[in-house]
């Protein structure tokens, strides 16, 4: 079975929960129910956590895997001030897609800009939680 | 059926003639095909101009209509410069995505900022040509 | 008759229909109506484009027309990208008086900065749609 | 009788006298007299300080005043320095027209940002005196 | 009896009046009444203006006042643009506090930078009315 | 019992050893007695952290806990780099309170710019150890 | 015989009318007869239009021309803001000198920074109508 | 008698007292004494204001005085706040002479730009209280 | 025997793996081996953290240490974005060395700027696995 | 025999020896003889100087010389950090061509500004060594 | 006899040929003799170079030398670029006068900032070649 | 014997003597000898120049030195300013090692950015006299 990861970043663990005009009112273990059933052929595996380093560890950890066909980023606000993680991306061998739930051009000033954009596959922003489905995808098709 | 309609911007008539190394080998034409052979219940339909006014008179001629699902758009070099496409999509109704064949963010630093990004529903890029069936996936889903 | 002409630039078409909140709710047509009725010894042209360089191609075409009094140019988002109209203004010799229906000084950053109010007579800003009479005023007191 | 008060900035006090390449040969008083000439249903009142702090206490001491059409203000080099005057004019609940004898757009950069403009209900600026009448011809209309 | 001098800047003399979404209903006498009875040991002084000079003025006369404990100065829109006030609060002895009643850093961006701030003992902003009474809290401690 | 909660950030551990002259003399457990003593009614809580994700946890942990007052957070280096305890304060209910002991504003520019002051209830900045102690009474008027 | 083609951009129809102070007195179709007279072995093209696209159309359709020696190009002021004209100099193949009439670095800022030179073989500015000249010259070489 | 007239802007009225490392210990009224009795030929007058409405004033009242010399400005802090007083020195017909006691380009970077001195004749800066001493020689040697 | 500790910060643990060609194919293990065999008589210590609050840790646990000589510091990305490890460094007394393997000032401009330059002892980049025994020799001389 | 001086700067003595990538493989005194023999009629005189000063002394030097046509000047990369060559070339009276070998605008950002190029006659840049000769026509022309 | 050393930057030595509108119509050498005539008391030695290195050398050459009572530089274009001969005026004991005969902050904006002044003792600048005579009376005034 | 030359820019010359608290107490001359004496298998050379020309110079004539190991370059303040030093080192051959006595990223912030860090093998700095041997020791290794 192909195996893909989902990386959630700062406050991710909030989801549901967390500014819901931004970010919606479904948690991210039900949407992750919903994904693994739309696709029964792939393994969607998912980790989250507000650390910096943890982020990077776990990138190191999964980089190399052959087995792995990709990673779903949403790094949250590591995706504006962490160039430690986008030298993890580049360091690896394994594609990272960078995703938003919100449209982050649409937001503040500081959320325009992003540190690891350039190390990434591609990106793929503002689709709610159909951001991470349409990363999904795109996986599938290369 | 339902219909979708891509716009393609500058240059983008010169898909598999222009720098290959950027934009692959592939015509929008032979794309198309492609496409359309894939969804089949969608009518999908394509401009193309160089022409930022018709570009927006074109977002103005479909932006009321409501049998459209949605525009995909590449903006090409006038993501990075047009208010007044900006203006068009905000002016509009029908939700347009904004796509990009490249990782724009891995180009020269002209290409980090879209003029559009905030005005429209979501952003993909830098998947090849199939960042334009990615948002074609987006529109089916909401 | 003295003669006037009111230039109006992109998505200027969609008065009464775009963003109402901004813009107001009567279209631009039922307006001149109104001026015209207003001021009956002027007789009060009207050209609108979302092409830039038809409204350079027009300033061109009128510029040196001894006839007309002055155009009032409305450029839309031109006003903030446009150096080819500012070359243009520059170029002729019939003035130029520079409005806006909104407040653009209140509005997106973007729109403080204007390309064309250094090369106008003189800048009408923030008054509805009665910038527009506001320019045509100007023009009968020189 | 319909009120309506204007209010000069500092340098305004010496206009005829300074710099008439840019502020023409008539001194505000002579203006006055035509503009009320004009304007026989409506007082017009003037007010000049060259004091930022008495500005403010004028603007505060008319600015709850029913009575009152509107200010039309030419708050001179204010315009670029004073935000305590901006915040003045966000307080008060008469309307303000910000005006400029000069086009500052076409003078020095420092000239070519308001701190008022966004807090004033419009902006006339580059029609020598006729700037004034303008504005009052703004008041009458809405 | 212990005496602390509250100076309050431009436009404050309208607490109670002036935007109050963003200052809040009661007017200053009333808050000063309130502070007062909390604090019968203390002689709490006041003084607003909106002039620049004047605050300069204030701040020179009580400055080498050995019966003064402390200033504490609400500088309203001067504390963003006024050296001149920076510079005569480095001049005199008796301490200042910077107090604000709106949360400055979550308003305009010309709002974020004090020029004051460096040479103030310290910074209160975004408790309502109530930053006034900490600031005095903080005189009482040292 | 009211509860309070101190977060002290990175470095902040090594109050009363590092930097004397900016820092003072005495450390975080001799103040918190001090305090704990001052107001007897109220559980003082405390945690300290040099991890950026750790502070994050803290914040969920106890963001929707109804019987938390508030909480006091000094988070030294990263108020000025971490977007993400930005995000952490925004997406909590309980209010949260920025302290500095040292005049931020009179240091380094780097420590101009706060990235979390906008979604904190309030600023207190350069009163030594007692900006903690201000911070508390500002929780305990609200 | 072999072919050049001059494309002039945005106003440039207006040479010898439009600011003679900076462009000079004579027509472009006059100095055209002189080049052409000058170089009778050459066939030298001519195309101008004030519209972005349509420049941006011409290029496709000459830029794969094997019969084309070159193309000089004074873009006007879309040298200064068109991304969308560089990018197609960059898609085609016939080489493209940049050339300007006037000398732009001794104007305005704006005319400072040119969105093209990167892309362009070279660049030649502020030799007058004799610019186009050296440009041929520079295709004659090579 | 020839006239000369020494303006002091903000906070010099404090000369003597006010931060005597930078500014000397000596006063303003002491030094003025030794002025005259070095130039008995010259009446020196002496002005000193903390409001900017008043140096204008102040400007105005003497700027058209055929009678007087020059004026030797030291505008404080206004130096470099204050385009009203720029504005004021520009309008009259007297000369101004920008002097500083400090040597302002080796202090904070806000004292690296000033806005008077371009319409000054010329700036001394740096002298101590002899930089009133040269301005008065530069005005005698014209 | 003197001890030197060499920290490494994050996606360092991965030389020898990452990159070469910006790091080279040794790993930090092999390399460190060579290092002891060349320096017998000082214990050269290894930390490794992807986690910038265990590099602060670490700092701490150290920095009072009187037999450590000295810590040679490879702060990877979080040489540019993490004040939190500057102010740990500023706070400790045993020195620091900056090093990195690559020539950090000839790759993207987000290297160019470091913030611990400034409190660390010296700094040496550019010289490979080389430069860490550089700063072990800029150790042993003072 | 009508002159021309071509003035080379620091570095162009390497010309054929230092990056051939860039800069081509013949060294200038090759070029020279090809100039010569193309232009019999001409005495082409030759200068090289890696000193800022040599060059400046040279302008002066030859710069109110009559029988002097103009100076080809590649002042290489004091082209972009030199202002007292710029001054030298304002001073003097001769025409001065500001030529490059490389597109400067094709190179580094520092290489996009020129100091020179508003004081030259006009600028040339990119056509390898054929730049000096297309200077060269331009001289004759005139 | 008391010495003092004017030096003369790059382009200096054209005085009275240069730029008269800028730089007035006498030579250096005609005004040297002026000023020894009118200070008899004092040997005024001269030097002039357009290198930067010679003026650091001789600003080395002359620095420990106790006889002298001060250097009046005007280093021209060097002002505005050169690190170098701000290091060597810190780096000697002789006290500089930096001397401008323009208002160098009426001019370019270039010509705005001054890398020298604040290792200078003052700044005199504006008054023609009277500030040369200025410069000379501040240093005999200490 | 291995060669490597020393090359110290200006001001460089006065070590010793100009300011010890920054560059310590020893002359290069007698830190030289120490240094010969500690590498008795290298000849070590040395170059001193305050002309940037002369730099140049040197480089050029020892930049095809196949004897010589390498340059140790402390370019003193030109290291901030001298692009054409930049294109010296990145013209020759020798490999160039960038050193400073002083932590210049702890000093005025124009010491931060160095022109040619870039293009040197690498960069030592802060270490005081010391960080010329560790540039040899650079050397030897590789």
């Amino acid at each position: 079975m192909t195996r893909i990861l989902i990386i959630n970043g700062p406050n991710l663990n909030l989801l549901g929960v967390r500014e819901p005009g931004i970010y919606g009112n479904s948690s991210m273990e039900t949407y992750l129910e919903t994904l693994r059933s739309r696709y029964p052929d792939y393994s969607i595996e998912y980790f989250q956590s507000n650390h910096e380093g943890e982020i990077i560890d776990k990138l190191h950890s999964v980089g190399f895997d052959d087995g792995l066909e990709g990673v779903v980023l949403n790094a949250g606000a590591y995706t504006h001030t962490s160039l430690a993680i986008a030298d993890a991306i580049a360091a690896i061998k394994v594609p990272v897609i960078e995703v938003h739930i919100s449209n982050v051009h649409a937001r503040e000033e500081v959320r325009h800009h992003s540190m690891i954009s350039s190390v990434c596959r591609g990106v793929i922003a503002g689709f709610g939680m159909d951001s991470y489905r349409l990363a999904i995808e795109s996986l599938m098709v290369r």
